[in-house]
């Protein structure tokens, strides 16, 4: 079997997700393998390095041993059974990790399958608990340029055009402010708190990704806004959702971003590198607040009724426990600081091209801007071939080339991809 | 470890989905150590019989040893990689199967982790398809008593009260017409084409579960509704979502139940035994039409920008394959013949018992309701917890008994199960 074979095949029946199918006449598909470490390996022969840890996803690189094994154990014991009225061990086992590990406060898990589901039991959570005490408050406050999934209560909630103009009409209200990765810090508080002073007896959460805004062009902010918003939050009792689908398990340099603003939002939503990048898994973490407002006799009519049939999946609760046990064996977020260096002095060279602006670093996510290009020559494109060329997995948004490595890279790996990101931008006719 | 030790670790900290968590004092958690066929053990060495197949899930018994292997083969070569630009042969070679099992016409696949994910995918399909022709068309038509997801888009095109009432205020408009499981068939065809002629301008699709409205308490109705009501949604140019999540893969006795009625669906979403009840994925199946009016250049803007980061995972992709490999392999479809027959068999006899009434059955699912009994007594959780303690998982929706047994199931168990369901009944105080 070839690359050929298995794209020909793929492109008969298959719709891929986020594309644009026609592009695929111009830059082929390329088929997978098998992936070992860092590297993905396709039907030719050829090798990529995967520095986007397949969307944002992998940790401790593909087909892990470790979690393999774990896997394979769970699947002898448990592969799944129904989770209203029955329980398991790697559920139970990973909620108690995941109380520890979150900040103090968030004691309640809601499992859920992806990272928009989690969005949606969030918003759900937040409205009903209003609700429950006798208030209505159907909007949902969010940042402009955010993004937080693409089912259809998360995708209101976000605020990429690209993704969300197109369903306008099958939208549900919610509202944005200016976000602090696109102004400074204290105009993006004073909308902020203008809009709660309005608007909060119509609003039941504000809902950030804190420190990036990964699908809105990898645009970074500082902790202290963080802080603060939350503070207003308080002040106009109104739910903080923190979707750290993108960005928790390390990705901002410490095992959750809300870390880094001392925060305990009411909701955080986790998923992508929960289970290391394995097997969709979502979970919605929250206050014995929150959870109290649900708890009362069913005949009040109360509950909370959501659910997916896999929800609490034991293979998938297996991926995260295995996930976790690497972080705590491996002291991972110790020794992230060096890949994070590295990741920096490969980062500030690219101030010398002419062609690039806005270098930014949170932890291990690192990003620039690509400026003085019309947007339908799609630039992001060709460095996305470039480097593909030359044996590494970069995938571009827009005009903004970000780097989001699995943990497993090695520094010597990360300058491989850092130099040919770095030649394929200087190779850019102008 | 003890039931009682992993139930009170769940309890600090678990929210279970589709549970009043007060409930769980008075009916407690059962922890489940291992699964084996239909057979599921807790803690304390109690077995049961899972006679709804884990909220509909599971297909050839709990940690069959082919999927097993399968899977474990799977984790040793790939276990994921993103799926926009690179594909891989899990996923290729779930696509030609699946285009060739469903009806014919639906040649083209969309992946998604779940069934709400999957009616999202549909629903925004639908919709985008119509504006990329130039045409608005918000809502979305359903059948009263219809269940399709949690998920805010899912959720506002169902409409069972108990699930939807509470979120009102934040849904999306749909229209919902007469269900042939509560009316005579042409009182409902009648009512469909009321409002396709009033309204079909601004309705993109009608979605329906083929021949059982599952959550919606097992009604059940004929295929010739279904063929009537597709004739009628291609005179007003409207899509047919077939929401086969719970009656696909062989649950109303054919591998598909749009094959009852001869259509072919705009839409097919399949999830649930997909994957023989391993783990979380979803398809959306569509027709060559549906591709094309999105396959254009991209500065066209049009393309289908949806996607999950775990879209097309390769595990779960090599999961239903493995499911298919036993259906193909084991003549699945013939062998349940017999399962159905004893089933028929043993929901004959509870026409004896005066509180039964509407005994109904397609293939594989039987059920019939309980009468006579106030509601706030939740008489279905009566039967529950007499069955468990007779070591059967039967879970009944209000105050509608089912069963929906693992096609593992041997008919002597199957007489076990619904025996034992006959001494629930048989022994309710009036």
């Amino acid at each position: 079997m070839t690359n050929s074979d298995i794209k020909f095949q793929d492109l008969k029946h298959i719709w891929h997700p986020c594309s644009q199918m026609k592009d695929y006449e111009t830059y082929p598909l390329i088929p997978i393998k098998k992936g070992q470490g860092v590297w993905l390996e396709d039907f030719d022969g050829n090798r990529y390095i995967d520095a986007i840890s397949s969307w944002w996803v992998n940790l401790f690189g593909h087909a892990n041993p470790y979690i393999n094994q774990k896997l394979k154990e769970q699947l002898d014991t448990l592969e799944h059974v129904i989770f209203a009225g029955f329980t398991h061990e790697p559920a139970v086992r990973l909620a108690e990790r995941l109380v520890a590990l979150t900040p103090e406060g968030l004691n309640k898990i809601f499992f859920a399958d992806n990272g928009s589901s989690a969005i949606e039991v969030a918003i759900k959570m937040s409205f009903h608990y209003f609700k429950n005490k006798g208030r209505i408050r159907p909007t949902v406050l969010s940042l402009k340029n955010s993004y937080h999934g693409e089912t259809i209560g998360a995708l209101s909630v976000g605020d990429v055009a690209l993704y969300k103009e197109t369903y306008n009409e099958i939208l549900i209200r919610s509202m944005q402010v200016l976000s602090p990765a696109l102004c400074d810090e204290e105009t993006a508080l004073k909308d902020l708190e203008a809009v709660l002073q309005k608007e909060s007896d119509h609003i039941c959460a504000f809902i950030i990704e804190p420190l990036v805004q990964c699908a809105g062009y990898m645009k970074m902010y500082d902790p202290s806004y963080i802080t603060k918003a939350k503070a207003l939050c308080e002040r106009y009792d109104v739910h903080l959702i923190a979707d750290e689908i993108a960005v928790g398990f390390g990705r901002t340099g410490t095992l959750f971003a809300c870390e880094q603003a001392g925060v305990t939002p009411d909701f955080m939503c986790l998923s992508k590198g929960l289970t290391g990048g394995y097997l969709p898994l979502s979970v919605v973490m929250t206050t014995d607040d929150v959870y109290q407002a649900f708890y009362c006799d069913y005949g009040e009519g109360k509950a909370f009724l959501h659910s997916h049939s896999y929800t609490g999946n034991p293979i998938a609760c297996a991926a995260a426990n295995a996930t976790l046990d690497l972080f705590e064996n491996e002291s991972v977020i110790e020794k992230n600081q060096r890949l994070i260096r590295s990741m920096s002095e490969g980062l500030a060279r690219f101030a010398e091209l002419d062609c690039v602006e806005k270098i930014r670093q949170r932890g291990m996510i690192g990003a620039f801007d690509l400026k003085g290009f019309a947007p339908e020559r799609r630039i992001g494109m060709e460095v996305y071939e470039y480097a593909l060329s030359q044996g590494v997995l970069l995938r571009p948004l827009g005009g903004s080339v970000y780097f989001m490595p699995p943990y497993a890279i090695t520094p010597e790996e990360l300058d491989r991809v850092l130099s040919v990101a770095y030649e394929a931008v200087k190779s850019l006719r102008p």
